[in-house]
């Protein structure tokens, strides 16, 4: 009950559940400054959720955040997958084996840690960008939605907060967590052993003084991420569309007692007729079994299982039997947990472009493909800095949509690929070509090779939109929502720069910065702090034509109302809103970044600061780490170079010749709104 | 004075001083678990000591320890160098460049980061592994050391407490800072500037509820880190033997405002006729100049410069005179100094080994050459592991002879590595091949790049002791200590391991893991835990008389009274004083890690933990990284292999061949001895 003695107050976002995707909005909250705060009704970090897989995009996210390298350390990196499945004897030998990431996409593998580390990271992260902006934040706990109101007259208000939300701090007792036996009976672990010791200051449940009373925040947006059974989603009246199957799972993560040889590779195991499994190497020894349990059917009626029926016993002998005659015995286990996979998508991603749904709110599926943390985060990473430029009033709210047709897009295409892949995964073995009710083991390897990509999260590819200059239907490329606009005229010449498909995120291949020589790899620039970057292919500068190509776009860039200073605030540095990096092709030590690079392209920075000695970099052979080739990587002519844009989340929107000044225009004047240059216009 | 109120009481160790050398022996100590104190006078992390080269040795040691990640994040990579001087118009031109750290040594480039972030990584790496042995410990700030007594009839007994140290917990007056402004009138900047976001805690002066009171600590072993003033040496009546030399440098760490093309390189600059100075780019956009001051001489019969006399603009103004015609100023100063440059070493490194002396307090030189800091932490890395032995009762009293007789020769060879760098860097270019006063150019850059694998701290070759089983005179290799005892007769096959020399740190080279095809830089594995390793290079095991060569070794490392087992506490883990790790050079995808290598390469775990997939490796062709070539890379027969012992500091102490277990067995009676086997005998 609110009284009227609820204290009020306004933000720039709020941000509900405080999982993976929550906290990866508010990531971006941090590192854009804008006023935040994100609430979970859980009283301490302790949680349910046991995501570990990690993509090599979500890597490649991480890194730009600036804590891949925590992850990266900690987690099992995931090299081999190999396949088992009966032989013409039916006894269980390894089939195949093949790289589980795609050979040559990314620095980075497919990895396992477990869900509470990457919070951890995501926690400290947070707390040290918003600190950096003067606005810090973090996860405020125990604080439970009430009631949600949407003030649709305001909504296209840029100053407004149509968003009216209460909520109730819990007390002590309301707060205590429920989790160690749920109301169905399945119990799921000691959740306390998943917290490490860097997480001790969470088990201090934080008082705010407001124990037990109700408070109302003004938002002007609202993100929920909480999760499958979200709060946020039924309040708006949305529903997820889809059915369970009649798959049941059971999941072990244990420290295995086993003579199976690949107990440390991720393995595919096919029985004969006992059903399969899922073998996921994971850190500190420990190995996550996904076991099709068979002993529990779906209800005829109902169409689901009871799970309580479930147990870790049960699931084991499961296992020995897909395993047998290889043994399997454990004396420790971490978690456990048992699920019928269900596969749906939210009709809806947002109400007005004013409330969001994310995560597991707007699409659930199965666990086995290692997707869900990943997809889910990468939601609010698409999501995040939309919202903070248009709080900022960088940016028309007509880019919000976006939200929706590029991410709901990627729902329907992870929903198709888990069908899929779980149909053939919980299939039995054809015993021979004559079996149709068998699952091919050849199909099976097919889809799991062609599904390698896709499981990388580098396969995405967003739609044209008035941030992605590309040809086609913006209806046919998204999920078919309207985002193809006036401003959405300009289509980036994709010939220039080859391989780094717009709607793509740009890919990576090793520079080495003019100035000191040292190599980076490209893509550890592309940091995400809401800025929009131009990479210039400078080409070969010493050639004297392609020098005379450079100075004139350097020229267009220092223009006063041109496609760069437009966007700029004024007294603002030249790089606070657009970043221009360069990248040259002729030989390194002929070069020299004062003489043969105009000045915007290393500009004098603030506070007498100097040069920027980080903006210029060189395709060039390094002293210790051989010859990056990155103009031959990204598909760029190294005489001519070309000039491509990327989006404030590492997306390439727009590729255009150095001449093509106005299609760079063209193309920000969809993304961006010209500065206020105003004293206070930023 | 002492009252008999003092509380008195026992520890093993007791390390005085806590900059890098300290900390470094704290760091051992903790990864070690002996009970440990550390004190500094100071009552803040504020200090005096600004190093912040790191050699590529100090990295793979920083690794070993499990922070060199953090280092190698924030610190800035030194790529290039480049030499600066007159052509033949007198004009200053860029007369050469090379690479920074030679090729191929290392996976660690020579990198700069300040003492404060390095001393930060160090507090956070003791407090996490000394809570891991349960005995945390800490840096106790504001305790001055008062008197010291050796009982120099229990030195030989190993129960006993033999060093009786008196020391003082300063009261908040006492313990202020000094450092603002020195004795000497020279102020040397903003102390507080040093402080990281993480540094917060160390602000905030902890009270122990003893300040103003004075304490008795009895310690087995003492290590004076306390700089070039020790305290500790001057009990002991230890002297530094050298000179100081006629040359006056400044020191600058600018945000550098410039012209000059090569300022974020490592550059030396020799000017015509006004001095010369060196370029060091740093993290966060600093520059560090140290430059020649030739407008202030030392005194002639005092030999020592009036340091007062130089400030902050006379070292801009030399350095200005020095890269004429290109221009320099700055606005941004965090810190500077000025010092003449003196080589010293000391005559003795430890009283009756149980008193030690390390870093600057036993050898003082130019900090030109990036080498102070690293070979200070060198010093008690060498002598940190060896203390922990024997306070555990694993090895004899007789291993702590060769602290002196490893270090006091590396500290010879620095200095004399520094007077010639120091004499050619400090003089003025010879205008011609005539010009005898002035120094050669030629020679300057033969020096340099002969100096570069010194500078990396990877050229370290220990001599001839009962722990480098090698040729020659134990003395002749070391500083003349005797450390060539009866158990030192084993001699290594070195021609067995070609690349790897016994005495030298044992080189990496990617292996994959057996079991999840991971690729591991071989090093990453040998972690400062305090245990030997022996490396088995098993060789082909797919061939069956290799086969039958590894069974036998392995039959011999299984023997209850064998070269390991002997070694081994009754009841602890078989890997718990020694542990093996595998090499092979079979196909990965022919092995099988339970099939093709005996049960002691691959041990059960304690606690019902499984098989230990962690210790075999092979020499393959990796998915993702390409082929780590390692027999090739350490020199050894991929069909026949090898056997190599490491020590515990990462140095190659050992290499036979399969059968020679004798020698193995040898070689490690003179390092450690056999484990009690009464219950609590270790």
């Amino acid at each position: 009950m609110q009284g009227t003695d609820a204290p009020e107050s306004n933000v720039d976002l709020l941000i509900v559940g405080a999982g993976p995707a929550g906290l990866m909005a508010a990531a971006w909250a941090a590192h854009t400054g804008i006023r935040t705060r994100i609430i979970d009704k859980r009283s301490t970090k302790i949680f349910t959720g046991q995501a570990d897989g990690l993509q090599c995009r979500t890597l490649e996210i991480f890194e730009s955040l600036g804590f891949a390298d925590r992850v990266w350390k900690e987690a099992n990196h995931m090299i081999e997958f190999s396949m088992w499945n009966p032989g013409p004897d039916g006894r269980l030998r390894r089939d195949d084996r093949v790289p589980d990431s795609p050979i040559g996409i990314s620095r980075w593998h497919e990895s396992v840690l477990h869900q509470g580390r990457i919070e951890r990271f995501f926690l400290d992260n947070i707390a040290k960008y918003s600190k950096g902006h003067g606005n810090e934040f973090g996860v405020e706990r125990g604080v439970l939605p009430l009631s949600m109101e949407l003030d649709e007259g305001k909504v296209e208000d840029t100053d407004a907060y149509p968003v009216k939300m209460v909520v109730r701090h819990l007390d002590e007792e309301e707060a205590s967590p429920e989790q160690s036996a749920k109301g169905n009976g399945v119990s799921d672990g000691l959740f306390r052993s998943n917290l490490a010791p860097d997480d001790t200051d969470e088990l201090v449940r934080k008082t705010s003084g407001m124990e037990g009373r109700e408070e109302v925040i003004n938002a002007k947006y609202v993100i929920g991420c909480d999760g499958a059974h979200s709060w946020v989603r039924k309040q708006l009246g949305f529903h997820l569309e889809g059915e369970p199957t009649d798959y049941i799972w059971g999941v072990l993560d244990i420290v295995p007692i086993t003579d199976f040889p690949d107990i440390r590779n991720r393995c595919s195991v096919h029985s004969e007729s006992s059903g399969s499994l899922m073998v996921i190497p994971r850190e500190n020894s420990l190995v996550r079994l996904y076991v099709q349990v068979n002993e529990v059917k779906p209800d005829a009626e109902t169409g689901r299982a009871d799970r309580s029926k479930i147990t870790p016993e049960l699931i084991l002998k499961s296992a020995q039997k897909v395993l047998a005659p290889y043994t399997l015995e454990y004396k420790h286990c971490t978690w456990w947990t048992a699920y019928q996979i269900g596969q749906r998508v939210g009709t809806n991603f947002s109400k007005s472009e004013r409330i969001f749904i994310a995560g597991d709110a707007v699409h659930t599926h199965s666990p086995k493909a290692g997707q869900g943390m990943n997809v889910s985060m990468q939601d609010t990473y698409n999501l995040g800095w939309k919202i903070a430029h248009v709080v900022q009033g960088k940016a028309p709210r007509s880019i919000l949509k976006t939200y929706q047709s590029e991410r709901r897009r990627v729902a329907q295409d992870l929903i198709a690929f888990d069908h899929k892949f779980s149909r053939l995964f919980s299939g039995r073995p054809a015993k021979d070509a004559a079996d149709e009710a068998g699952v091919s083991m050849e199909e099976f390897k097919r889809v799991f090779k062609q599904g390698a990509m896709f499981a990388s999260g580098l396969s995405v590819d967003y739609g044209r939109s008035m941030l992605i200059a590309k040809e086609g239907s913006a209806k046919e490329q998204g999920d078919g929502t309207e985002v193809d606009s006036a401003a959405a005229k300009v289509v980036g010449s994709q010939a220039l720069c080859k391989n780094a498909p717009v709607g793509m995120r740009f890919p990576s291949h090793q520079v080495l910065n003019q100035s000191g020589a040292r190599p980076w790899p490209f893509q550890m620039w592309l940091k995400s702090d809401g800025r929009y970057r131009v990479i210039l292919f400078a080409g070969n500068v010493k050639k004297p034509e392609q020098r005379k190509r450079v100075d004139r776009w350097c020229e267009e860039a220092e223009r006063d109302e041109g496609w760069l200073k437009r966007y700029t605030p004024a007294g603002a540095p030249v790089d606070s809103v657009v970043e221009i990096l360069t990248i040259h092709s002729a030989p390194r030590v002929e070069c020299n970044l004062l003489e043969d690079f105009p000045a915007i392209l290393h500009p004098l920075r603030a506070n007498d600061m100097g040069w920027d000695y980080e903006k210029v970099f060189v395709d060039d052979q390094s002293y210790h780490d051989g010859h990056g080739e990155a103009y031959k990587g990204y598909g760029v002519d190294p005489d001519k170079g070309c000039v491509v844009a990327v989006r404030p989340d590492g997306y390439t929107g727009y590729i255009g010749e150095l001449e093509d000044v106005e299609g760079l225009g063209d193309y920000f004047s969809g993304c961006l709104l010209p500065a206020r240059k105003a004293a206070n216009g930023s």
